[in-house]
């Protein structure tokens, strides 16, 4: 076994739209146990960053297949073993463009079905989650061991077999002196939220509520586009103050973590009443109020659910950053508004970027460094994030 | 790393009727390479062997998922928990009555759907196979790592993806001295023939054509019985030259192998075709003649493509015993009709019973040895019998 590893970490999200990859050095192992927290180190370097958009047969069949109620099991089997090469030519690009070989690769694959909590199946209480893209496929292509389908293990130990990233954000943000919140706005924003000096069960990590999707749906209904690029939309507008207050009484937000969001959350239907309750007013006043619901539902979520929570390591207070992730970390409307919110909460914002790591590779290195710690058979979910009984060793070795 | 193992094995049929389970103790290094090759030994010991059948709604789910036109992504999602719980159960409930504790546990899980050949897909060729039973369930409730679906690796590797078992067959009938063909008779008969003195890559191993499949089918429409039992009807029946002569000719039996057999080569329609060939004779006449039928296709077989076939090793010149496993092996009538076609080639009929491995328990010992080697990070499928380029290390480890 060497001491130093290249890892690729590969990851296709929920949107469906291709194959995101990411090369990082790694060495040693994390410290993740309470007696080494020190001021923390990135244990690795980023060696790359590439992504590779599925064909457009590939999308369509990818997108058709999640949920879906009436699928060939035949078409199925075959799309995990196309992914499976789709995956292989990506990763071997990637390699020769980046002139690095990896010792070992992490692949998230793609889910086409996730359901964190249990409910009744034939008699039993079953929970379940569902990633293809063949693994084995993978190792004989590349020559290199494939560690695959991480979110079982963490199901099989009672949790919810998300979120995952967590593992990352502790063993890159943690530091002895300073509590970090990291934030990711996507189409959902979540956030991890490390005290100082904590250890990995001090973790709390969970979403916080819509991240850019009801700003995107407000944008693409009022101004036929697809986001509020920069923010400019919304910088021209006011914030309503009465749309504002009535949604963020939606129940969610109240929730306890964890909990999780999606488009059964803050989809359609959610958008329709937002914008009934913005009436006539300005469309830009309608894409600011929907900007602002993200930055107060976050700070809201940052006072009621980790300021609160009791879970605190010792001598510890507060939390002194909070660094952002994802595409709404663009959006300088919401970043200014967000800023507005966190001031008198002591926060400060940063860019996980300034951290050596592009907000887009995220995913992508944390399921490498998952694969490198299932590699040496250490277990890599957060079971405070995740609600696990236990720490599990996440997912499935394929030799090439 | 203990020197010696148990490993439990576990199956599940493409009958969808349940769960087979094997537990063996297993030491050291099959002898696979030509230069050990010597009398064979028993590598391991048979600890115990257990049937579990399906709840009523498990099989029913089990045969509507296999090969569906219209299934649902979260139910094929559950199911595949579901069963992962199935196996667990019954790994816990054998190793409590047989007082034993698996070190590993391989298990096969139950085939949705096997492709072997390329066909275009999205614009690919793919070939496919899907085996389902979550193994991050059976770790995590066992206890110990799990070395799961094994067919993939072999068909990234340019294989079929099956047969895996005639890796069994070599290291438990290979001998010095005697040259063996294993001959199974389930539904579709299937032979694996190890030459004297045998590497791995001298292995044939294909379908032979029916096994009990258009007798129990005759037997069934003339009858009204699912089988001929112990072959006493047959035994009242005479043997029809002509429906017999014209049956033999069906084109599989001329296909050079590696070549596999099912339902749409022996299925209803053969069987429609073959009842009409008979015409009106004798009830008993034509079990006789279908009797007849798989015992001079396995005869044909050997002759054809075992005897004929150019790979056999230096100073080997023939196949001393036939070995009979599978349900035909019970039939009489097949039995002694076989016996008198081999007898001319020179081959002597025994049973798998014989050399300590009762015929129901031999695919689930086949997965406990797979895995063994996988874990050991051995390669197990035998090229030659798969069709693949090259020797694979066969599965995914899930780690408790």
């Amino acid at each position: 076994m060497k001491k130093e590893m290249i890892v690729a970490g590969i990851m296709s999200g929920t949107s469906g739209d291709g194959i995101n990859l990411a090369f990082v050095k790694l060495r040693g192992k994390p410290k993740v146990d309470k007696t080494s927290a020190r001021k923390s180190t990135l244990p690795f370097e980023l060696l790359g960053h590439a992504e590779f958009p599925y064909p457009q047969k590939v999308r369509a069949a990818v997108l058709q297949a999640m949920n879906a109620q009436s699928a060939s099991v035949a078409d199925l089997a075959r799309l995990n073993f196309l992914l499976g090469e789709l995956y292989s030519d990506a990763a071997l690009a990637a390699q020769s463009s980046f002139n690095v070989k990896a010792d070992l690769i992490g692949c998230h694959g793609q889910t086409l079905y996730h359901q964190g909590e249990p409910q009744t199946f034939l008699g039993r209480k079953i929970a379940t989650t569902w990633q293809t893209g063949e693994a084995a496929i993978i190792a004989a292509r590349t020559g290199v061991p494939v560690v695959s389908d991480f979110r079982p293990a963490d199901m099989a130990a009672g949790g919810k077999g998300a979120p995952l990233v967590p593992f990352l954000d502790y063993v890159l943000f943690r530091d002895a002196r300073v509590g970090r919140i990291i934030q990711n706005i996507g189409g959902i924003a979540n956030l991890t939220a490390i005290p100082a000096h904590a250890a990995a069960d001090h973790v709390i990590a969970f979403d916080t509520g819509p991240g850019n999707m009801v700003i995107d749906a407000v944008t693409g209904k009022l101004f036929g586009r697809p986001y509020d690029r920069n923010g400019r939309i919304a910088a021209t507008g006011q914030v309503l103050a009465e749309p504002l207050r009535a949604a963020l009484k939606h129940k969610f937000f109240r929730k306890a973590p964890p909990k999780t969001a999606g488009r059964e959350e803050f989809g359609r239907e959610f958008v329709a009443e937002f914008m009934k309750l913005c009436g006539r007013c300005g469309k830009q006043d309608a894409v600011a109020t929907a900007t602002a619901l993200t930055a107060h539902s976050i700070a809201d979520a940052v006072r009621r659910h980790v300021f609160c929570n009791v879970v605190l390591a010792p001598k510890t207070t507060a939390y002194q950053e909070m660094v952002l992730a994802g595409g709404g970390a663009k959006n300088a409307t919401l970043v200014s508004a967000l800023a507005a919110e966190l001031h008198p909460l002591g926060l400060r914002l940063r860019l996980s970027d300034d951290f050596g790591l592009p907000s887009q590779a995220k995913e992508a290195v944390a399921f490498a460094l998952l694969a490198y710690e299932t590699w040496h058979r250490r277990p890599s979910n957060v079971p405070s994030a995740t609600g696990a009984k236990r720490p599990a060793v996440l997912g499935k070795i394929s030799y090439p």
